[in-house]
């Protein structure tokens, strides 16, 4: 079963994104053909969105389904007279939340994802601290960290650093254990000294085989022996030095960084997108 | 005004939050107290939700706001004990979807955040190629790159590529003109080769001024004078070279990605979130 899905915004469309995939995700048997169309900010584009979806209303014979956060009404109007099914996530729930709070929306387009100057700043420093102390790449600004994550190599470390702070404006630093690490069974000094900071990945040793194959295919770095030793001295790490981690081999970036902020309950520095 | 909000989810909360997110910035008057409560997934974590909202709502002497994305039946019957205002996102769309389509839904937590391998590795990969092509590194990997970003110093490039390979699985490259590439008036050769992936970031005088003085305060490289020099310089390659440019002044990181998205017309190479 096949079914045509346009989100529709007159802003970045990320929002109608996110909602629709995690309402389209709890239909697993059908296929999903996705468009997204953001910037639907005129009447003018409006149509032209319009003759798009009834164009591919004829071509399934079957309405597609329109997922929208168009604020403007108007725009939303001309929208609805498309040959398709219109879930409005605005209309359905602004109202509500008009009359609950006593007061009039601003209709203002785009105002989640509009930037302000302290949000910004916040998240821009965060991504160059994620940047800078990647990859144990300097360990001397450990102390204005967050949070540290440490691993061995290819356990997903970096994104997820990355993410932390695009997402949450938080400085995410991290640190890979290295097979001198690991075979001197102790932490770096470095890390030592910033023990409540620390957390850890794990991953399953099949699932890493594969990643650092896909990397040097055929190496002993890729090799299911060295990958098994690296896993095993590193659990004996966490364990030992009593370090919170995280099996991390079936999760999203956006699960291992959302399960890392509230285990450690780290505080949100924005709270923006 | 001042209200507090719960965004409550079973899985990362990252939907509820996003969605509540551009909610909420319709009400500019209102101050809200947000909170999120990911990963509630269990009935006994769902009381101690309640226990927790019933609380705030004693302390505000009103009640809060609930926004979730709940998809247990059980776990949303518990919540919705609580002392609140609910705006039940899944129970609102999902039985309308379950309708038009037809097929039951999975009711599975996650869904939309768990892991595909394949996506996974388009988007680490994205992820590393942004990392690995920051700031003009390397130049030998452009014909691998979906689009390449360039700008002066702190105009939002690396943060805009990070975003792009993480949201969307796309291969962004930036490259900093410098004074020796602005003084020349022309590309740099392994621009030029790649001219069809170029996009340029501009940025208004005062905010890059801003935003290097913070870096290096009192600087030559932050003073009014060699910031208007350079993007003056670099206004008129991209006029004269005829390279899409966007002024991102006013932009969020979302927006400055997704506009170049639609304007340059990139492909997405994921579509979960």
């Amino acid at each position: 079963m096949r079914r045509s899905v346009f989100f529709i915004s007159d802003g970045t469309g990320i929002t109608a994104e996110t909602l629709g995939h995690s309402l389209l995700a709890q239909f697993g048997n059908v296929s999903f053909e996705q468009h997204t169309l953001p910037y639907v900010g005129s009447p003018e584009k409006a149509r032209e969105a319009v003759v798009r979806i009834n164009e591919v209303a004829a071509q399934d014979g079957i309405q597609p389904i329109i997922i929208d956060t168009i604020v403007d009404k108007e725009i939303r109007s001309i929208i609805a007279s498309a040959n398709a099914c219109m879930f409005d996530v605005f209309e359905t729930f602004v109202g509500k939340l008009e009359t609950l709070l006593g007061e009039k929306p601003m209709n203002a387009v785009g105002k989640s994802h509009s930037v302000n100057t302290q949000t910004y700043k916040t998240r821009i420093d965060a991504v160059h601290f994620a940047l800078d102390n990647d990859d144990g790449a300097r360990t001397r600004h450990y102390d204005m960290a967050d949070i540290i994550l440490i691993g061995v190599s290819r356990s997903g470390k970096t994104p997820t650093c990355i993410y932390l702070a695009l997402q949450f404006g938080i400085r995410a630093a991290n640190y890979p254990l290295t097979e001198d690490d690991l075979d001197s069974e102790s932490l770096p000094k470095a890390l030592k000294e910033h023990r409540s900071k620390l957390f850890g990945l794990m991953i399953d040793a099949d699932r890493l085989t594969m990643i650092r194959n896909e990397r040097k295919a055929n190496s002993r770095y890729a090799s299911p022996q060295q990958v098994m030793r690296e896993l095993r001295a590193i659990e004996s790490i966490y364990i030992r030095e009593g370090i919170p981690f995280l099996d991390v081999s079936e999760m999203s970036v956006e699960e291992i960084a959302t399960r890392i902020i509230d285990q450690k309950h780290l505080k949100r520095r924005i709270s923006s997108n």
